[in-house]
């Protein structure tokens, strides 16, 4: 059962909503920020106040996070950040911590940290991004991190968490009749062919199966609606695209380079993504059933965020 | 009835807790933060993260705060300042800010807001204090607030917030008996003599009662066991002193520059304060009962801090 239960946390890819609002806290939702677990790594997208409380309550472990990615400096994106990493140095973090975000993200850090006096007791480290580029800026053996570019009003990306391939499955027939010496099977698995003692030959491919397919996610953050998303974001299997506004409120949201449901739905539909998950909702909006309507309107797959909310991808 | 409603507003003074938990949140507590409510005005001291969302759940009406008190830079004490400067501006607030701190405080505010490209649409005055003393850094006519310096391991000061008197009420025998034209009664209120068409003079003393003695609160944030606290706070009807730890914890409280229950009560009792309030509870105490007992051994009017608890001086 144990290894079970390590297998399917090694497999695991879900998404955790800590924040499903806007700019104001209304409405019980926190300000931006998801928690995205990827082969028993935990990593943050967005920051917003009150992001550690959340994880508190919705999360096991939070000393497990071990990258941040903030998309943009509005407020209601990163404002938990701070707090965040000076509970980890007082909860006495010991593993390395990695935050993404633009260069004058980690003057805010340091700034405040120097003025309290702070010296972590853990190693952060700062990766700067250009959220103008489409680039990958994390990668290893589970999971790689890309860019997307967004249309904001201060410089804004989205990011996709990608697993990389697991290894073929070795075919449970040729275990059984062939002899095949136990330290063969990683190489089997990378794709290797198979010689038994005889010479004879066995071909990777009448052996092994295709591992599970790799899936991806898409956070879009802030942007208003914006094309060149749509090639970047091809495929994923589940897109998260802010919809602050509804329909009605198309002027707002042109005026303030923020999108409505309906604008977040056709990226998705053009993209042809599995599902979209909609959210940074305007505090107007107390309930968002409206914007879920407008969505499915063109593309039915739709969820709305709720702060708590676990999407398995 | 309006009137009624509207004299216990002008009268009233009453303190909100919004966060009474120490640095890490957890329990159910936020971090540090209080409204004061006096003579209709709101009063903020202190602002850990979370605190606009603790506004919005407890307090009606938050745009009318019109000043905040920061006592020091560790961030339970701060980290929810500039989410609430944002939010302001975001809900589009008329009325000036004036917000008190150290110096440095006023570099992290405007760094956040440069790199967020925010021109707030409402004035923020910045007032710089110097937490090393003992001095008055607001007075109008209805109150008034001075810093309180303590000991902890970055400069830190709390606040003592005191009503300004009420004028002199003028008795009701005086009113029916003396034919007192009505553009006297200020002056009167204000302790002049009364002389009528006659030339008959009647005392001030004789015609008017004193007003209600006038009240006040002094909040001491974060601080170690500091005894010249007790000459700047002596006499106040109420005192929050910090209480992070428990007596078996003596020796962590003197190594991080913090109190233990009983020295806060050692204050209150020294001070001859009227009721005394301890909070700023390490996240290990999920019930803050071993400390309300250790502090009532030495000052039985003592009650713990919970987020949301209201006490009317």
């Amino acid at each position: 059962l144990g290894v079970l239960f390590y297998y399917l946390h090694t497999v695991r890819f879900a998404v955790t909503i800590l924040g499903s609002g806007a700019a104001i806290p209304a409405n019980g939702r926190n300000p931006s920020s998801q928690l995205v677990e990827i082969r028993n790594h935990l990593l943050l997208l967005d920051c917003g106040e009150g992001t550690q409380m959340a994880l508190r309550k919705f999360v096991p472990g939070i000393q497990r996070i071990s990258h941040i990615f903030i998309s943009h400096l509005h407020g209601d994106h990163f404002y938990g950040l701070v707090g965040l990493i000076s509970s980890f140095h007082l909860l006495g973090r010991i593993n390395p911590l990695h935050i993404y975000g633009v260069p004058e993200l980690k003057e805010i850090i340091d700034l405040q940290l120097k003025h309290s006096r702070t010296e972590l007791v853990y190693p952060l480290e700062f990766h700067e991004i250009d959220p103008d580029k489409a680039e990958i800026i994390v990668e290893n053996e589970h999971f790689f991190v890309k860019t997307i570019p967004l249309n904001h009003r201060i410089p804004t990306c989205g990011f996709i968490v990608s697993e990389k391939p697991l290894k073929r499955n070795i075919r449970k027939d040729f275990v059984n009749t062939a002899d095949v010496p136990v330290n063969s099977f990683e190489k089997i698995r990378a794709g290797a062919d198979f010689v038994d003692a005889d010479g004879k030959v066995y071909p990777n491919s009448s052996i092994t199966t295709d591992p599970p397919r790799t899936k991806s996610y898409a956070y879009c953050s802030d942007t208003t609606y914006h094309e060149p998303i749509v090639n970047i974001i091809r495929g994923v299997n589940l897109l998260y695209h802010e919809a602050t506004f509804a329909n009605d409120k198309q002027k707002d949201a042109k005026e303030k380079l923020h999108a409505t449901a309906r604008e977040a739905a056709r990226i998705a539909l053009q993209a042809g993504v599995g599902r979209l998950v909609i959210g940074h909702f305007s505090a107007r909006y107390r309930d968002p059933e409206i914007l879920l309507d407008e969505a499915r309107e063109i593309f039915p797959d739709t969820i709305a965020a709720e702060d708590g909310l676990t999407i398995e991808l």
